[in-house]
């Protein structure tokens, strides 16, 4: 059994290479919520639907996020009415939400009404939303007088392009792990750390208490991927982010992260120098190719992580 | 000013001739809202729709319902989740029901956000939901064990083709007319019984407590369009719904129902031979064209029914 600490776009690319490696029924994704928003009056969330929609092959690719062959009208028809649109919801993407609200609304918690989803999609990977607790991420604004915004104002209102001076994650420490979460990560044969960002993507998930510790009980069988290669982020803002709230944007600053979770950090081909920077940090490095452009370097990369072994002495 | 009552397709081709015949703003529909809904969580006003969407131009008009160019996408989505999809929504359309949704959600009441979402289609003419309050329409099929169903169940998922033993509007006796509703009717210069289904387009709007009386109370000033011609409905099922109830389906069964509230009933060509059975009710027949084919002779109709002028002695 392999239990992955999953955000969006990173970490649906490798599960979707791991479900190439290992049968996709012995994988559990334990997924950030932090990112989830209310928009519209609909429940939305990124991460579990840009996990769902990869492994279904629904996925916009090219976008990275929502469904392909997607239209666009409702949201035209709610820009008329003067709604805001910079979240933009696709026609077909709509329905996932229509549908996770109005089951939320009768009752139906985010864990059942996500595995109900993803069983209409065929995907066969257990996907856990962390916790089923309202934790939402908020990032402050240096350039706006510090003010604090949701995490889709900085994410996709403002493109990821302006500052940030500091997270947190709002009711995380209220938060519970879902039931099964904790068991997840006990029972793994291998625990993934996704190549995700880790600040606002694995953060939240290793926050809601109860879980980071479970992952640190585990950390000789857990293996990180890091989402920095040759000090950049291949999507997203999470070099800047790593260096604006005082972390190093380059593997070394993912295993300093990373270290009391994770014995092990894939780091790419690019960052072999670094591997012994990251010994240094007490976190094996084992490099390899990271950049998944398809699914046969996915599942190269899966193979990777369930080869890597438990750390030597 | 004009006052008219209001259910769907028949009152919304009217208004788009009466429009052209007096300003929009002189004019009120006064609009039937026992067949709204909840479908997918969101709340459904179909007769306001309606009504909005063809003084708009945008409704289809060879579907009667909805918008122009529309996509299914997401009723397409919705289906894969095993959502109900028999009554049919447009992804156009969506963005309807999302804002009126959550509109009512942020606490604005139905008026409200009917005037709102008019005034995006630059629809001039007032619209007034009957009441604020929740009345719905149920519907008692004897076919299935005198099964009562919302209506809807009815008109959509059955295709109004079962036999009906019995109506009546939930919740109407405890609900108060819209503000603004009892002026609308008492300033009028001229009221209009638009050519809509007597039973459960008009029967809704008049049994709201007040409302009827208020209509009544200036019978000589109310003209009514029958919705029958020659026997027979020119869409939906007022004519059986007439024959099933007990009233007769011919302009004769018509005047019947509207002798309280409605001085002068226009009947069309088809009907001039039942003129004097509709005195004979109490209700001056004014015989002219009555079937709205285009925007021509909805106006011409409009005409007829404000030149129809206050009945003799």
């Amino acid at each position: 059994m392999i239990t992955v600490l999953a955000g969006g776009v990173g970490a649906a690319r490798f599960l979707t290479g791991l479900v190439q490696v290992v049968p996709a029924r012995h994988v559990t994704a334990v997924v950030n919520v932090a990112d989830d928003l209310e928009v519209h009056g609909l429940h939305v969330s990124p991460d579990l639907d840009t996990v769902t929609y990869t492994l279904a092959g629904a996925i916009d690719r090219d976008r990275g996020w929502g469904l392909a062959d997607e239209t666009w009208h409702a949201m035209e028809g709610l820009a008329r009415y003067g709604a805001p649109t910079w979240f933009n919801l696709g026609d077909r993407d709509l329905a996932t939400h229509l549908q996770r609200t109005r089951r939320l609304g009768e009752g139906a918690d985010l864990a059942t009404v996500t595995g109900e989803l993803a069983g209409a999609w065929e995907v066969e990977v257990r996907l856990l939303p962390v916790t089923l607790d309202p934790v939402r991420t908020r990032v402050t604004l240096p350039d706006e007088d510090g003010l604090e915004v949701g995490f889709q104002e900085y994410f996709v209102r403002r493109r990821h392009a302006v500052p940030v001076s500091g997270v947190r994650f709002d009711g995380v420490e209220r938060a519970r792990p879902t039931p099964g979460v904790l068991e997840a990560i006990a029972d793994a044969d291998r625990i993934v750390i996704a190549p995700s960002n880790p600040i606002v993507s694995i953060g939240p998930v290793v926050a809601v208490p109860g879980v980071g510790d479970a992952v640190g009980a585990r950390r000789d069988h857990v293996v990180a991927v890091s989402p920095i290669v040759a000090g950049a982020a291949l999507k997203g803002p999470a070099d800047r982010l790593l260096t604006e709230l005082g972390h190093e944007a380059s593997v070394v600053g993912v295993a300093r992260i990373y270290a009391p979770l994770a014995a092990t950090l894939v780091i790419d081909e690019a960052d072999a120098g670094l591997a012994d920077d990251v010994a240094a940090e007490g976190v094996r490095a084992v490099v390899a190719p990271t950049i998944m452009a398809g699914p046969a370097e996915s599942a190269a990369l899966a193979r990777v992580v369930l080869e890597a072994g438990e750390p030597g002495p």
